[in-house]
């Protein structure tokens, strides 16, 4: 069973940005995939359990980047 | 005695892409300083001796972008 949660990411310009907000979000725990669609900012995050949206904000400003 | 040489890169959108751009440059034989402006996509190497303009061409596309 797995939980799939959307968020919007503002400032990602180019593919560099998307490895970085991967990268920081896949260090969450639980975290089984991760698709990002550079252009309308779409962050999509399928995990084992609910992620706290407290820590998908943090690994996304860790990244220099905004939750929308 | 060192020559400055100005180039315009297209397509580089944030610092990652900076950043890509200034590794592969500093790669070129007598390089010693790099400028890059984001805005403006110009890139500006100084170096002991003329570089090739072909090599920076290829550093260039190398990174994944263009010279203007």
């Amino acid at each position: 069973m797995s939980t799939t949660q959307t968020y919007t990411v503002t400032g990602m310009t180019c593919g560099h940005c998307v490895a970085s907000v991967t990268e920081e979000v896949e260090e969450i725990s639980g975290v089984e995939k991760i698709d990002i669609v550079l252009e309308t900012g779409s962050l999509t995050i399928t995990s084992s359990e609910p992620v706290d949206d407290a820590a998908v904000k943090t690994a996304v400003e860790e990244a220099g980047y905004q939750l929308a």
